[in-house]
């Protein structure tokens, strides 16, 4: 299933994407897109629903992001090899966690804020996970099991704040509009091997990012098992896995994120994202 | 006015500590002690109720963490110039911003987890603040208005999973358990000083940590300020302003947390935590 969110920021309702590629609306199935009814059961009774009875959405409504009441949202970091390489910084040895403000969440097609002060605000197509059960010290082998489902998120970064003001990463990860989301939150029986996906990025209609899942380093059981012995994994939790090579502060020179300017993003199977970046504060 | 949370984890109710120190019940005033009744309006209603006429709860039930339905909890690094200097950081220039994953919360006098495969869990008695009203780019002028009120935190951190695994705090600082919070929210008006406040730790009796506000490097207004720049503090945020000298870390030989030791915190005027260490995985 492609479940979502539609409506005003703040008061979104939700909905899926039926097999014709119509948004329906699921507000007297399910209280949200969230935690609550991400559960394997949950997930099967809105899958059981017969979805050409379900209201169909006129018009074409804002997309929020595909998952509400986000508790953690999860990043990872250098999980490319190469993007490590164009970072300038060594392959780790095992994942670089970090955590990024749930407020920095926000709608797949909405503004991006180029903040006051930010000069290097750079881009990060990244394959998304949902967690749908709660996880604690899980194996590898367990691992998926507690996964719901996959999404686009671009981890948009400032990188003088990441990396130039006293440390830790939040810092440059966390402002508001940092963490566009979906559209879609595609079910994991959907998604045949989240290892194996393609994944673009263009600011501009230039083509930035350019690359796969196939050679993430850690991989989702991987993480899954890895983060849950250092914090417990909750329905809703959200953990982005890192960006290929291509960001803007691997080139030569360095490119940052202007006024104006349009990102598109796109991930097989997982739909497009796109947003345009503005000087003025965003909410 | 000191409100307080209290009942089996996950299920606490509302209340607050009465002028002769008895525990009353606000559940039929307030829905909990979270970010919807922390704003002034609120705050100020609820002090002008009749204390005397709320109902007082029987026993000595558990208390709850005194902030329900965190979205965000921040901590700041060595934000005391003599904490800086025991654990070989230099005194930073700014704040150090770092996120504690919001399942790390607990009860005041809850069971601390030592983790699996956890050798270094160490000890830091912190003033926290809690948020009342949004706060995006403020002015430190402007920023003590969207404080609520004070409490405790027990910013309990894993020293080798911090610094030794791969960079970025989080790791260390976000285990379950990891962030015990009360006994009370005591409100900002009842705080005559927040930088005046004398703070105290002991481990079985051994006192740690023995420091005083006034010697914090970047103060409250700061803080705020500072943080609203990075990322919008909600209501119910609740940010932990960094520990005084007397860590485990910063003794020769270093010291850590052992299995059926107690902590006791206190902070002036915010009351007192004790926390028993466990091994034996919590909740």
């Amino acid at each position: 299933m492609k479940l979502v969110r539609y409506g005003k920021a703040g008061e979104e309702r939700p909905g899926l994407i039926d097999a014709d590629g119509a948004l329906r609306d699921l507000s007297d199935e399910v209280p949200d897109i969230d935690g609550r009814i991400l559960g394997p059961d949950a997930l099967a009774r809105i899958a059981g629903l017969d979805h050409t009875a379900l209201p169909l959405v006129a018009g074409t409504p804002r997309v929020g992001p595909c998952v509400g009441s986000v508790g953690k949202l999860i990043g990872i970091g250098l999980n490319y090899s190469d993007h490590a390489a164009e970072s300038g910084m060594d392959v780790p040895s095992e994942p670089i966690v970090f955590l990024k403000a749930t407020t920095a969440i926000c709608g797949p097609d909405d503004d991006v804020e180029l903040p006051q002060g930010a000069a290097k605000v750079d881009w990060e197509v990244e394959l998304a996970f949902v967690i749908g059960t709660r996880a604690k010290n899980v194996t590898q082998a367990d691992a998926l099991s507690h996964v719901a489902g996959y999404l686009i998120v671009n981890d948009v970064s400032e990188r003088s704040w990441q990396a130039e003001r006293q440390g830790q990463w939040t810092k440059g990860k966390s402002h508001d509009t940092f963490a566009p989301m979906g559209p879609w939150l595609v079910t994991a029986d959907e998604v045949a091997n989240p290892h194996d996906l393609g994944m673009r990025l263009d600011v501009d209609d230039v083509r930035r990012q350019d690359g796969s899942t196939r050679t993430l380093i850690f991989g989702i059981a991987h993480l899954v098992s890895y983060l849950s012995t250092f914090m417990t994994l909750e329905p809703g939790d959200v953990v982005t896995t890192g960006t290929p090579p291509g960001v803007g502060l691997g080139m030569q020179p360095q490119v940052f994120l202007q006024e104006g300017q349009m990102m598109r993003l796109e991930i097989d199977g997982l739909g497009v994202q796109q947003q345009r970046c503005v000087r003025k504060a965003v909410s």
